[in-house]
């Protein structure tokens, strides 16, 4: 894995304190973590003051620190797992790697300890290949290359803007399945990375993502708030929504997105059931969603991907906003999040 | 792994013999291929008499059977590699199962033998998800599932038409880059299985397959066939036309196509060094095809493969047909295997 073009002061890793004591996750973090600055947002909501271990070079971000910066009657709520997106907003790095806080560092199928930054910061090192698929997988990596038929013409690639990293042992699942399956763990270490293809759609994670802040950052935003949405990931869709916007606006601009490795291990926490019983929107708002974001086509004159956002809040509120209202407040927050992004975001001096 | 809707009764090996003594061959590959019906089909350049060992079911197919089936006037070339498709279009069988004579069985990460065919057939026997990627690559496999914000009414899936399978050792590399790396063996195995999605375009290779006759039997065709083409696999492009147009007939007819499992280990052969001296078409040819096939569409009236197959003739034969004869003479082929696949395909008693 070559990472010559990427320095460790180009990168801040962002975590978004949804625990108090984040002791143990730091520390089991600590070989990984420890070269590179962190940006702890706390979650306005989380009470206790944090507790984070000596050694490592933070900023940790509070809710006093979000109030100043985007006021208290802003249509973004940075609560439970949106307070990570305030850290994507003051960083001034080129690159972000981001980890919810209930994962630890994982071993590889010979038991080696994962190094996930690394990982992600090779897979945004290298080109994606979005235009064909390389059967073979990623073909920058070592031992592989592209395969017979590969047109010679897209070998070189594209800039990849974003890295998606998967999970053992508790699975991203949706709320139901999780319910329906409670004893069900992920135990395949698949040693793949590759490029998902323009123009199809998947389900992006915020657990444990990479990006390049430069490139796509406006498009990683908190705008999909679910009512009865708490701290557990299959309560949430927030990224999810976040993740088709990156991704439609990645194959508009001409960018790749990587799936697969790095993982990390998740811990078991929450139940299912108690999840199920908030009556979960992500079901129903998932079939529209989905089929939303498939056919959504940006105009070319959206060449930035702040144009990219503000078009596709506009389409939102039209074609989806009828249907829910949870729709047009999320077009509010993009536009919103567009605004802050120019005035604080995109600055270059720390806040 | 559910075998459970498909016997051994309804599927065909077919291997194509391009070398004449299969004893090596036959007998690495026994414990799984002794379960099934054969289909041999003898390279008609081939001069020597094929060995097979005993105990096997087996049909074997020589240049008498084909010039009987098609006559030697056919626009169709059954030699090299092509010799395989003559099986397909013998074979009474709903599923096909197809390796190259230069492949045994390969060992998973845990050096247990990889029982290929059983993976092809779990490959088809379950559902594909073509219009919504999984992160965690095939949902329907033992311990995974769809992840959060996967569509609850795209989980179904559609019909699998394709399993591609992989190989080790040596990787399906083109004779340019196999010519720059000869020492580049591929060790990695990868342990998932995927569906490629809708409208991505692949280089499927001929030489780990499986497919679903019934459905997509006729877009398996030898078409392309190179100038120079030799024995070798680097040196020939007719699984990769051929691969294309069986993706965009799965696309339009909502079939789908899985890449992945099962590997086989592929024996080394052959200098690429000696096979660039032939002037290999496909560098130039790979150009002109993906681009191609990345936007053909088929009308709405066509139905069946057979349709798509003759839809798509006409377009190579006007867009391509002008800057290279290797496509009129394909799109030729296209036709007529066609009519031979109505004629013998399609038949319902053996030969």
């Amino acid at each position: 894995m070559s990472l010559a073009n990427i320095k460790d002061s180009e990168v801040d890793i962002v975590i978004g304190a949804l625990h108090s004591d984040l002791t143990s996750f730091m520390n089991e973090w600590r070989p990984i973590f420890s070269r590179f600055h962190l940006i702890i947002v706390k979650d306005p909501d989380l009470k206790e003051e944090l507790r984070i271990p000596e050694g490592f070079n933070i900023d940790v971000y509070s809710k006093s620190h979000i109030d100043r910066v985007v006021g208290s009657s802003s249509s973004i709520v940075f609560s439970g797992y949106s307070c990570r997106y305030f850290g994507f907003l003051v960083s001034r790095k080129k690159y972000i790697v981001s980890i919810d806080d209930d994962c630890i560092p994982a071993k590889d199928s010979k038991g080696f300890l994962v190094d996930a930054v690394a990982q992600h910061l090779a897979n945004l090192a290298t080109p994606a290949t979005p235009f064909f698929f390389n059967t073979l997988y990623d073909p920058y990596r070592e031992g592989a290359d592209f395969v017979r038929g590969y047109p010679f013409s897209l070998r070189s690639g594209v800039t990849c803007a974003l890295s998606c990293g998967l999970w053992l042992n508790l699975a991203d699942l949706d709320a139901p399945t999780q319910a329906l399956k409670p004893a069900q763990r992920n135990s395949r270490y698949v040693d793949a990375v590759m490029t998902i293809p323009s123009r199809a759609m998947m389900p992006i994670s915020g657990i444990n993502i990479a990006f390049d802040r430069g490139a796509v950052g406006p498009a990683l935003l908190p705008a999909l708030k679910l009512a009865g949405e708490g701290n557990l990931r299959w309560e949430t869709m927030e990224d999810i929504w976040s993740g088709m916007c990156v991704k439609v606006v990645c194959d508009h601009l001409g960018l790749g997105v990587k799936s697969g490795l790095p993982y990390v291990w998740r811990k078991d926490r929450g139940s299912a059931i108690e999840s199920l019983k908030k009556e979960w929107e992500g079901v129903k708002l998932t079939e529209e969603i989905v089929p939303f974001f498939q056919q959504v086509r940006l105009p070319q004159t959206a060449a930035t991907t702040e144009d990219c956002i503000l078009e596709m809040a506009t389409t939102v509120k039209q074609q989806l906003g009828p249907s829910d209202p949870v729709f047009t407040r999320a077009a509010e927050a993009m536009v919103e999040w567009v605004k802050l992004w120019k005035a604080v975001g995109s600055g270059s001096s720390p806040l």
